[in-house]
């Protein structure tokens, strides 16, 4: 873990680095590293990819009040923290080999919140088979700030692009689309009234999906094998369609009543059908959105299926650059957030 | 630029994830991207290494008011964090390949700080020939935060490590040491009164030396060709000699005359004897601390020399773990930072 030298004290940046660093160290990080982690005491982890494999690097930030509240559980925060890092480099085709964090402690933190974070952590790097290698641990006067970078191995020149999808590709998408969003609502603070009307375990569900999103790990060799293009859907299936068309220089047919819902969503929209609208365009799912050739997708499906993660086809690329044509209950459709004007 | 959902707007967490979001990444991120970078536009970047090497991988995590003045030039504090993490890759003995930003922007940027941030950046990318391959940019309602993780390459097996030293090796640092310590009170608010009695040129020298550390790149492959250990002094030399020591289970003799002082520190150490425990302490020195066994350290120097990097032995390494013999002016001297309390 590297340190610099900190304004406020005269020596010694990292906030673990007084009496008791390695100890902290020791107990809490150095049970999530691998051997690329070099026992966490060095300036720096190792990566050694396989022949023939390049290294796929994806980083999110995520700030306290801003992309989490402040008083989530911390193993929650750590885990989500990892998830949506290994939810790109899922969509990329890429197996995880580790990760990195970037810990920036606001002042008050105590060793019992660092336990539960460094658990959840734990926790989502064995069940995505990445562990941690390296990381800097610092103090700010500001909310909590965690930085992950993460990374994974794709064969030479097979990482999939945003930029590939081709007309006539079957737009598909894993899981259910909006429960992120939704679960938002039903986990934050302020619930609105549609959320009273949900089943406890209804809500329950939602709110652990916003909370614990489970990347698509068991999709990236598929992925690799069978799509042309694929991106996870963190910021909106219409924010992010637009994207991914943007960068394939493509457009699309989209049939809104074939995008996947869960019984929850279905139950919440059934209290508030505002609420299908927040689904299309909340965010927060964490499944792929990719584009498959019509004559990979049979292959494509059943890998989906064989790895028990449901995927299901939402429209047509076409060749129509910046045109998405969304259709609902037979009608056309347009969102602003999925405007030309984002073009 | 990855994003994931904000809790204080209903879309996109990215800041850059406006209206001109693509626009302000094209203009002020792309060119300092590179080909691993994928034009910015993708979900993660790539790394390719070369077969048979391995990928060295270090972050530092810098907050404003920490590690940092929030008004400091924004090109000087994208240029420090930067330099800071290819220090970290020089003492490995890599060479770089490029590295990911995570911005959190605090209310208020401008474009205009972003513009002289990103000038910054790519100065000091270009510098240390590290492109940019990715990142991510979120809101803060905290200070200015960023984090760097960086990336290079060694031959299999070759990275430098802390642990390497040995009985006898020779220790040696680079450059000059304590410029950075002392740089900071002459650069920060409130200068002592021993800064007023420097020269303006001396006192122009320690302030550059902190805000614009020189990472030492050039000393990378003969580190990796010939050091047993190494790391960048960044906490202190005395600190981070400890830190050293330990991950190798060795001791060290150290004379304290023979610590190579700028003329500038010198004058600084003239008008206030106590400043050189400052120096010596203080950290922010970004040279390099290596154990070389005495049969490669003519070798080591001759390529230190090469590159124009001057290479001072300071002490030797011995076989009593945990401790330290320092002396100056021919006698004993010890510090709390160097202590065995700290093993």
């Amino acid at each position: 873990m590297a340190g610099c030298i900190s304004l406020l004290r005269k020596r010694r940046s990292s906030v673990l680095e007084r009496p008791g660093e390695f100890e902290l160290i020791a107990r809490h990080f150095a049970p999530i590293a691998g051997p690329g982690g070099l026992g966490l005491i060095d300036d720096a982890g190792l990566l050694r990819p396989a022949r023939g494999y390049e290294i796929v690097v994806t980083a999110d930030a995520l700030v306290a009040g801003v992309h989490f509240f402040p008083d989530d559980p911390p193993g929650s925060i750590a885990r989500k923290a990892l998830a949506v890092n290994l939810s790109d480099l899922a969509a990329k085709g890429a197996k995880p080999d580790g990760f990195v964090l970037a810990l920036a402690l606001p002042k008050g933190w105590t060793e019992g919140w660092l336990a539960a974070f460094a658990a959840g952590l734990k926790q989502a790097a064995d069940e995505g088979a990445c562990p941690l290698i390296g990381g800097d641990t610092v103090s700010t006067p500001g909310p909590l700030t965690l930085t992950i970078t993460a990374f994974g191995s794709v064969p030479a020149g097979r990482m999939v692009l945003r930029s590939g999808a081709k007309r006539g590709d079957v737009l598909a998408v894993s899981g259910t689309i909006g429960d992120g969003a939704l679960g938002l609502k039903a986990h934050g603070p302020g619930a609105p009234a549609w959320v009273e009307r949900l089943s406890s375990s209804d809500r329950g569900f939602l709110a652990d999906r916003y909370l614990h999103p489970q990347p698509r790990l068991g999709l990236a060799a598929a992925l690799q094998a069978h799509a042309s293009a694929a991106m996870d859907v963190s910021d909106g299936l219409v924010g992010d369609l637009v994207k991914l068309l943007k960068a394939s220089g493509a457009g699309a047919e989209v049939d809104l009543d074939t995008v996947p819902l869960s019984e929850a969503a279905r139950a919440a929209i059934m209290a508030d059908p505002a609420l299908a609208e927040l689904a299309w365009t909340g965010g927060d799912d964490y499944e792929i959105l990719c584009a498959v050739p019509q004559g990979e997708f049979p292959a494509m499906a059943e890998a989906a299926a064989a790895a028990g993660i449901a995927l299901t086809t939402i429209g047509v690329v076409t060749g129509a650059a910046g045109s998405i044509e969304y259709r609902e209950r037979g009608r056309a459709r347009s969102f602003a957030a999925g405007s030309f004007a984002h073009f």
